[in-house]
Order: C-alpha cells, then sequence, then structure tokens
C-alpha cells in the first residue's frame, strides 16, 4: 500500500494556500490552517485538515461569508453572546474561547455562547487554548440530528461533542475530545463500505432496534448514545447550553454543515457553541495547583496494571505523543484525508501537494 | 412479601427527630431531611434516608460535627470556596448551591468549590435548587476510589458523580443524576447477594480484566468507567475542579464517608465538592428560554418511537412521576432501605416508625 507523508508546516501553507484562493483573509487562513493542522498532528485527522474541502464549499454559495467578523451581542460580568454572522467559523471559535478566558482572569469563570456559525473542526482545540492559560477549558456544540434517544428510533440528537483541557503541572494539559454517542458516524460508514459487523450499542436500525449490521446508515437508522440514558442526558444538557440558551437553532431545524446534504433544513447552519473557561489559579495558590496535577497525574501513571497492559494513558497523553512525533518525522495521512486534500487542491488549482509518496507503509 | 408503606412527610419527621438525638441543631435537621426524603420520593432509594444511619455514625466519633457551620474561605466575582468543617454535609451543599446561584444572578454563571466535607446525599438535589431559580445546575463532587481506569487494575479513582437540572418553560426540570461508572457499586453487590452474573462492562477482576462474576468485589476488582475512556475523562475531569482545584483530598487519600470501612486512610472525608450555577435569562429575554425548552422537550417527546416503546422519557421525568405519586399515595420503601431505618431507630431509641406494614405487593 501507498501512502502520503506531510510535515506540519507544509500542510498548513497548503491549507493557507487554498482558503486564500476562496477568498478567506490571511489572517484567518493562517488561523484556521493552525487549528486543523494540529488536530491532524494529533492523530485526530476526522476532524483536521479532510473538514476543510467540505466547509469551503459553503462560501461560494453564501452559507458562509469570509468577510463576516464575530460580534458581541450581549455580554454580563462573567459571559458573552457572540453572533458568528457566518464567517470563518474557526475564527469564530477562537474568538470565543478567547473572551471565556478574559471574563475568567477577571470573574474566575467565563462562559461564551455562540449562534449564526458553522463547524468548528475538533472542540479539544479550543479547550486547549485555555489550558495554555492556566485554565481548565470546555468546548462544545449542538449539531444536525445523527443520534436517537432511549425508547425512541430515528434521528433525534446530534452527536453534541464535550471537550475539556486542564493545565497540569510538569505535564502536557489532560484533554478529552468526545461525542456524547457511543461511536462517530464515520466509525459505523467505514465499516459499511468494508462489509464488516459493528460492536453491539453502536447503532439502532430503522425500527429503534440495536443492530450490528451497518448497512442502512446513514439513511435509516441512528447512532445510540454512549452509556444509553447517560450520553443521552450529556447531549441534551449540550442542547441547553449551546442552543436552548444561546438562540442557536437546535436538532431537526439545524442543518448540516456539509453542503447539499438530503434532508437539510434551507439556509446556512446555525449551530450554538459554548466555551467555559475556569481559572485554575483562583482557589489554590497557583503554584499548588500544579503540585496537585502533578500528584493525581503521577498517582494515575502509577496505578497497578491490567494483566497485557504496560502503561496507563492520561486523556490526551496519546494526542500529544503524536504530535511530538509529528512535528519531528511528519504524518502519515489517511487515504480519505489524502483524498479529500486531492480533491481540494483540484477545486482551487494548486497543482502540487506538498506530500512525499511513500510505500509499503501501514496509514497510523 | 411484606414492606411498608410510609408518607414524606411522617419520614422527615422520623428523620428531623433521630437526627435531633444525634445532637443535629433543628434547623439543619428539617434541611437534611427535606433533602433525603425528596431523593426518596424521586425513587432514588440508594441516595435518600437510607444513607442516614452510616452517616450519622460519623458525629459522635468526631469524624463531623453538629455544630460546625460552613465558612467563607476566598471568594472573586463570580466564584466562592467554601470549608465545610466536617459541618452536617447536606447543609453545606445547600449553602453551597445557594452562594453559586447568587453568583450567578449578578455575573450570569457562579461556581462554589467545598473542601471538608462528606457525603451530601444525591447530587441531583443541589442541581434542581438552581432550575427553581431559573438556572441550569450542576453538582459534583469527588469521592474514595472504586473504578478502574483503562489499563488499569484495582480502584484508581472514586465513582465522581456529575447531576446537572435544567429549568424547563412549563415542564419540571430536566435532571440527570449519574455515576461516571458504568453501574453502581450496590447493583453489583446485589447481584452477588443473589448469586447472579452482571452483564459485561460493569467490572473487572483482580487482574483488571472485565468480568461478569461479582462475587470478588467489593474486595477485589474495581467498577468499569461508563463508555470505557469517556468516563474515565469525565471522573478525572470531576476529580479536577472538585478536588485539584479546591484543596480537598483526592483519590487515595479520601477515606470513605463511611466509618469502619477496611484501609480507610485515618481522619475525617475531606471531599472536595462543587456547584455551578448559570443563568438562563442572561444571554435570551427570559420567557423565551422557557418557549424554547419547551420546543425543544415536545420535539423529543413527539420523536417516533422505537419498536416496542410507547414513550420518550425525559430525564428526570420518570423521577418527577415517582415524587407526584408518593407525596399523593405514599413510597414503598424498598427492604434495604427499611432495615436501616429500622436500625438507626434503634440507635437513637425511637420505638415507633411511621411505617404502614402492606403485604403481598413488589417493592417499587
Amino acid at each position: 500500500m501507498s501512502t502520503v507523508r506531510v510535515f506540519a508546516k507544509d500542510l498548513e501553507a497548503f491549507v493557507i494556500e487554498a482558503m486564500r484562493r476562496y477568498g478567506i483573509h490571511e489572517d484567518d487562513a493562517q488561523l484556521s490552517a493552525q487549528i486543523l493542522v494540529t488536530t491532524d498532528t494529533w492523530g485526530v485527522h476526522t476532524h483536521g485538515t479532510r473538514q476543510l474541502r467540505p466547509l469551503l464549499k459553503n462560501f461560494p454559495i453564501g452559507r458562509l461569508n469570509a468577510d463576516a467578523k464575530p460580534e458581541m451581542i450581549r455580554e454580563g460580568a462573567a459571559w458573552t453572546l457572540l453572533d458568528g454572522h457566518h464567517g470563518v467559523p474557526f475564527v469564530t471559535a477562537h474568538h470565543a474561547m478567547k473572551l471565556a478566558i478574559e471574563k475568567a482572569k477577571i470573574c474566575g469563570i467565563g462562559y461564551t455562547g455562540v449562534i449564526h456559525t458553522s463547524h468548528f473542526g475538533a472542540a479539544g482545540y479550543y479547550a486547549t487554548m485555555a489550558a495554555e492559560q492556566g485554565m481548565v477549558g470546555i468546548a462544545s456544540c449542538n449539531a444536525d440530528p445523527q443520534m436517537t434517544v432511549p425508547g425512541g428510533r430515528g434521528k433525534v440528537l446530534g452527536t453534541n461533542p464535550i471537550a475539556y483541557a486542564v493545565p497540569a503541572g510538569s505535564n502536557k494539559p489532560v484533554f478529552l475530545d468526545i461525542a456524547t454517542s457511543a461511536a462517530a458516524a464515520n466509525k459505523i460508514i467505514r465499516a459499511k463500505l468494508l462489509g464488516q459487523s459493528i460492536p453491539e450499542g453502536w447503532l439502532v436500525n430503522a425500527d429503534g432496534e440495536p443492530t450490528t449490521d451497518p448497512s442502512g446508515f446513514p439513511e435509516t437508522g441512528a447512532l445510540m448514545p454512549m452509556a444509553a440514558h447517560k450520553g443521552y442526558g450529556f447531549a441534551l444538557l449540550v442542547e441547553v447550553l449551546a442552543g436552548a440558551m444561546t438562540g442557536a437553532a437546535m436538532t431537526k431545524e439545524q442543518p448540516s454543515w456539509v453542503t447539499g446534504v438530503a434532508g437539510n433544513p434551507p439556509g446556512p447552519a446555525n449551530q450554538g457553541q459554548m466555551f467555559i473557561a475556569i481559572d485554575t489559579s483562583a482557589m489554590l495558590p497557583p503554584e499548588r495547583f500544579g503540585e496537585r496535577m502533578d500528584w493525581l497525574l503521577d498517582y494515575i501513571h502509577d496505578a497497578p496494571k491490567a494483566k497485557g497492559s504496560e502503561r496507563i494513558y492520561l486523556p490526551g497523553e496519546i494526542e500529544w505523543e503524536k504530535r511530538e512525533h509529528a512535528l519531528e518525522h511528519g504524518m502519515i495521512l489517511p487515504p480519505d484525508v489524502v483524498e479529500s486534500l486531492q480533491g481540494l487542491a483540484g477545486d482551487v488549482g494548486i497543482e502540487t501537494l506538498p506530500f512525499e509518496t511513500i510505500t509499503d507503509i501501514e496509514s497510523e
């Protein structure tokens, strides 16, 4: 099998050039490239540069607007409501977390809600922005329905992801970025393409019954929430915090951020997003928090290992190791990412991708 | 089979009298009774009055102090750090959520951390306090280790519960109160007593391998996190927010709130707790939030039902229905609750429990 290796800086340069050709301003393209490529370096390729091509297709048809800037609509001591005006969603989300951090510096905790925006890539990126400032960061958004609820069938709620990051003394930030569904839709679609069955607990069929057969999805059936009623409850909390409270579209009124999806409500995405920053130096002297995190993480690392296990990973630890490796040695991109980037290059007339073709290697 | 029925007011009177005999002040006993009995009316008997007897045993040996009052140690615009001084934990937690609500009225969001406290019963009770004030409430605490982590064996983290409640227009508040473990320890112990096996995904054995045999627990083995790495991640976030940030004891340094547990670190519990209130009337006009919640909940209720399902429940809906029934018709208490209350009555010399004995009825 042949695949490609790419270095982060080269991939960023490609992203910036492709975005520029779609009319995105230089600064916005640079920031977007940093967010998407960082995500790829974590090994989270589902939410990295692979997302760029479908997102950019929203600009020429007016679902997104390269000239729009996020606008503060209302604010209080510890919160802000931001209208994204359908601008570049990475830029809007980045600005939103910056505002939450600013509020938290003053109040100890800060909250930003966002409306009129679209897919921001990996929620975890924005959470780590807070961790870099000594704060716990939480980022979340609602989404168009993909997931059923207990007792129901069909797609009722979005997979409404939740991400957090925690600064951690001498360790890299702890971070987690998860969907509230048991599994991601793309895992199920991949199994379907390969003709494989899927584990129980991931999917219900058209009757709302659990199934291990992915062949009907996504046309029929729906994802199952993680941990049954627990994931349902978390997804609903996100719908409240990012959707009901902010004024964004909710559930079936939420068009997909992907253009041309069958059954999409008309108009641009009006996703709701929320960003929370909590200052870890408020309650204890700042150095104490770091010491306590080091103690806690050492304790977890040093816990007795399960039979056959050599190591306990902290949330985010695998991602930081992949990033370190990627920055030094480049990244092996999965075939679907390569295909999406090649398609994008064709769309905008970039002839050469900064890829080194290598053969006989398993994609990571 | 014979069991007992009790009315909420009568059970509250019993709780107040029993607490008074342990030296708890009248106001504190009344508030505690309301919290514990409300929890029973929801059908959440694991965290209602059954918990009173083991908790009260902490007072005569000095692990809790009936005369202590919670004290504010530090505060900022949107947050408070509270020292519970080992007072009545229900009273401390109630005060903590009130402070979070007060901060949220001013800042839009409020956060209270608590140290030097103990088991507060059901986290969900405190979350609903915020919902009654038009706020999203979130309540959580760390706990002594019961749960393993992926790659580990043995008890590493507490089951660190998370509860939330959301005011919901013309509906009762939506509320969820869950452990971050896949299943509660008492479900596994019950299966063990009945000689039954348990579902996969609940428990690991002494080697850290998943098992369906509960016979070794709780002496060996450990609970599994809900949804694998996701529950691990949430439990760790709680450990950070309620423990690392506040200065409370963490993980193995956290003694159980139950007296005399084998292997307990010495000294009183120093549980960390955290309470968040978010004002739902900040970002949108207040009536709009209620209308949006009504729309969202109607949409979920009205979603197509799974084959064999007649109804979709909202988080908390079953609990509100049970409470309504209990207030009108009394509650059927499970045998373990009856036994605990009878034991408590014996401890404090109360001769008559306000129970109506009924026969040939399944306990609810």
